[in-house]
């Protein structure tokens, strides 16, 4: 696999220190070393701009007020940005990634693309003529085993598809969230700022993606029902959507934001002639394989029967779950924490919690009272 | 939660390119910008050094042949390393932790803390009067789960504990694989490299700190039966340690390498005279909680119900397991793959796999003829 | 709670001994005492019938060559049947149920009720009017969370329910099984005989009145989409129904006996505005109760925190799984088995397996020897 | 397979209606014909006796005062008892068994055997010799897929066993619950009634039976760690042993009644040198192998690939749960109420509800709605 030596100078239009998505995206882009962060507008608020500028190691000079400003500036500079970031709300991709595209940077751009789909056919317009690596993040076709299920399919696993089934549901739209103080839903079940659809765009669209993605099939038509559980709501918390698909497949999508139960809940069910594929968020590092006159399988990543799909895309070993970077991180912020109390001759905060120097005794002392236990047929040692 | 400003600068002995675990340290560590790799003996093949020096962006000049050299010229540049990272072989910890922390460098090492008892309680006494933060990678810990576990049981949830169970079961020792090529495993099963303990150091050490940090109680004695499952093995792979604790409760140990089946399942049962508590490192989002008289209780990673000391060290919202940021970061490294390519006028290699703008737009086209048949009583809608 | 003194006397329509489901009625049946076979017309088959009759201890007076001789003759016995068990064909319900309640015999019948609708409404009429008792074996609403979640529902647990799921995928009929000579695939998937709904008929009902059953909701209107994912097949083998039901509810069936992976995996989730619930035919002992603001509950059949609706029909103490009996069965088939080889002089065929003397005598070893054990601080003792 | 042609008549000694495992016994016994209650003495109260004879259909002069006299008596009888199952308290399980083989009777009885060791090997000597079947009811490896791991490993799936782990929590002697005025409890903690052995006879009997039944290894030699979790508890409630097994194997087990959070957890994990087999009575139709060198497998019961040592004992459908049923039987036992107050001409209960003829066409108009949707492309239908 072949990357540029340097990591990618990248910038980020919106995502600033006050929302959650902006530092999913950088602490993911620069995970593994392949970008760098150099430049932003990362708020309409200028102040907040600034702030996560700073805290992120972006020189003050390369934070930006306006997108367009940057998109000519960073162009310009010899040590410019090579692609954008765009995590602004929905009716905000349109005109940033037209200013970049135009100036020659690619662009990395949230879901669902648009409001409208007029604006979206515009920007595939832009898009296609512009030569620009152009990535929308689903992110959910980024776990190593919905590109084992992928590839699986796409080589005869369960062969001809019948039908697809994905679900998505989630439960924290249950309640009129929106009539409390938390700004994000009012701005999510507003038509105004976040489109006609609700549910339907803002995770009925991983879903489908995740369909697509994973069947390789074109979808022909679609009947839907989308609801508001939640009275007085004005759009869609509830979305079933049946689909007829090429090759006299079918599908069925269900997503709900106002499921109770279900915190983040996506899976999917792939059906063919020869087989099925299971595959479920909560627990993905799992996939079932059943096979017309086979044992059922599960296949876990990194396991020696992977394929290449999942397993150039697997980043640690198998057993360990995906999560165990950020175990692994958490212990280091503590260490931080520590460290900063002493440099700064401060008592180490109370809550600060991790293995010391009697924790690494103790694990010797442990080790060789065991080796003398066994030795003399397991009899009593102390510690 | 006061942190340095700027990320903490830090070195690190061993853990070069060619290894995996070098690899995982830095990438937690820098993940939530606390740290900053500066400075590095990466391994004992100076070439390799360089290429990992050069690979992880410190300057060459920050490349040092040895660790005392290293912790000498790092004391002396305003700019040096504050801490670092030791993840050489067990019986090569003790050196450089000494050069460092005689130098006033915070250090943070491996686990076991070395191959013998006594050089253990050497560095004990050597770290204990420094005033230097030394912290051992028992990484497991760093899960919010089981922190909510710890407090959970220190607040009396389960009441007084009766007996704690702990299992750490592997499978990729169960063949002589020592007898392979595969250098690793010759230097993890002579006991002259490793120390005496096999598997009961390598693993074992972690279940008996998982016991430790989650019960708070104290070890009296114990009783070990170490065996090799694999003939001829110079150390063991299996090892059951029965355990008496303070407080009249028990423990009892599992941990095996020789075990089918197993990729990496750590896993605790606490149980107390109250209640219960369950935890396993194969879905490590997921504690159970058992009282009398009460429902049984599953407490997921970010709900409503977990308290402070697992929330502190929350990163991404519940629902999302814990290996969410590796997705997200794999498809940013396929659009580095994809943006290398265009930028060379190279074509994107056939297995770089992203949604792009058809995605971005099929998307939109989606939720509109959703919309459309859910306004004409679910018609179908053609896509 | 009052039952007849005596076992309810009951005879058979259908279910000879070259069946399945015919056992499953009379084991079932005669399980807890409250019934005892005692006629029937076993098979059209007259041999098969007679046959049957004598394996189940059923005189050959009562062993009838046609059901409608069958409900005269009992109606006039003084010791004659009170209910009798249909289990014919579909299409050959209707001409049971009619003699018998004409003779003022209750009657149990399997699902689904007929063929026809008009037939159906026809039966409805006869029995509306007997004052005889009518039973649909509908069999999954016997299990004893099934009754729980009905009741949970009922005194509001969920609120007001919003959507409710319930899937019924099997996979045998995945290929086209009918071509091969299985005669009951022949049966099942010929409308002539079967119907003309297929799967929608034959496990589809099961569905909807699961849904049914545990909601208590009516439905309002449905949109159906039924397929043959096997080609040439005369019947549906896969349903997808969305239903609308009342007080602004919905509904979503799946039903498939195409969908490889799947034995029979019932399931429901019901989603109201306050909580949901989840139960699985494959776990059929455990219950899940999401609630808002509280944590997620795992209801274990048995348990303290079951109501009355469940306990009343619980069996089995708590933590054994509803099969216990059949366990517990299959020990004393083998002992029958030997009890038959040794009275009739025969050798005990070498597969029958079960715990004899020496595994009683040998149990007691090993409780001595444990207690001896203990008492020596867990000395080694040989056995 | 080849049976007696008529049930085999047995007899009871213990066992009366007021206790749980008598009706165990005799349902299990009667289950599939093979055995049909005749004789008893059912309690030591003969009234109790008397009425449990009566309640299940045992002729009032066959309800014995004493086993010895039901031994004399019964074997005299041209019609006499071929079998009896003894479910005695522990210590008076020798007087019955020696009285029922010497009168020429075969016995099935409970474990463990006795509370002496003495006394167990007396009665091997006395059944040894005898010529009859005597059979321990040690009912869990009646599960088909405990059948089916025996015949794995027999067979070689996993190699050569290293190591076997059993597992038997329980959590309801957590509790000093023998100071209640629940009985049963009084008794099972009762050195002098019950025995030395606590939970190790009670259910570490099971555990070591498992263990022995699944492995067919003999057992070397043992260390045990036995414990009174509950404070002035007379007997033990929690046990861990060692085992040291033939072929360099280990065994460990572990059994507790003072384990909250477990209601009947039994469980085995057999590791040998080329794979492991996993199987819990909390899910027992699932039994999990993992080989060397190929995907993990979930075997469930009845299917496909499952060989004839569990096949011969599986009496319902692949995925069917083998409760299935107590399920069935529950819909039965509500008609049995129905028809009690209809033919009382009394009111039936309003708790009891089982699918009537309403549900039945129901049903019907479920399924010609669904296709007349389906032939309609999808129209809604009402119902």
């Amino acid at each position: 696999m072949t990357y540029h030596k340097e990591p990618i100078r990248f910038g980020m239009v919106g995502g600033g220190k006050t929302g959650g998505i902006g530092k999913v995206h950088r602490t993911s882009a620069e995970m593994f070393d392949r970008f760098k962060l150099c430049a932003g507008v990362f708020s309409s608020n200028p102040e907040i701009s600034l702030e996560s500028a700073l805290e992120w190691g972006v020189s003050p000079d390369r934070n930006y007020l306006s997108y367009d400003e940057m998109a000519l500036r960073e162009s310009e500079r010899p040590d410019g940005i090579r692609v954008v970031v765009i995590t602004t709300p929905n009716h905000l991709h349109s005109g940033p990634i037209q200013s970049f595209i135009s100036k020659g940077i690619h662009v990395i751009c949230d879901k669902p693309l648009t409001n409208t789909l007029e604006e979206a056919r515009k920007i595939q317009t832009v898009v296609q003529g512009s030569g620009r690596v152009f990535m929308m993040t689903y992110c959910y076709t980024g776990y190593p085993l919905v590109r084992e299920a992928k590839a699986r399919i796409a080589r005869g696993d369960i062969g001809s598809i019948k039908m697809a089934k994905v679900e998505y549901p989630q439960g924290h739209l249950a309640t009129p969230i929106e009539n409390t103080d938390q700004k994000q839903f009012q701005w999510r079940t507003d038509p105004a700022r976040s489109g006609e659809g609700g549910t339907i765009a803002d995770i009925g669209t991983h879903a489908y993606h995740m369909l697509r993605f994973v069947t390789g099939l074109k979808v022909k038509s679609l009947s839907a029902e989308l609801k508001s559980f939640v009275k007085n709501r004005k759009v869609d918390d509830n979305a079933i959507v049946n689909l007829r698909l090429e090759n006299d497949a079918i599908g069925l999508i269900w997503a709900s934001q106002a499921a109770i139960g279900h915190e983040n809940s996506l899976n999917f069910k792939i059906y063919g002639d020869n087989g099925s594929l299971e595959w479920s968020h909560t627990d993905p590092s799992k996939l079932w394989l059943f096979q017309l006159d086979s044992p059922k399988q599960l296949i876990t990543r990194g396991s020696a029967e992977t394929t290449i799909a999942s397993r150039r895309i697997t980043n640690i070993p198998a057993g360990h779950p995906e999560g165990y970077h950020e175990a692994f991180a958490n212990l280091y912020l503590e260490a931080a924490r520590a460290i900063y109390a002493v440099d700064n001759k401060l008592d180490i905060p109370s809550e600060v919690d991790y293995p010391g120097i009697e924790e690494g005794v103790e694990g010797m002392e442990f080790v060789f009272a065991s080796i003398a236990s066994s030795r003399q047929n397991c009899a009593w040692v102390n510690l």
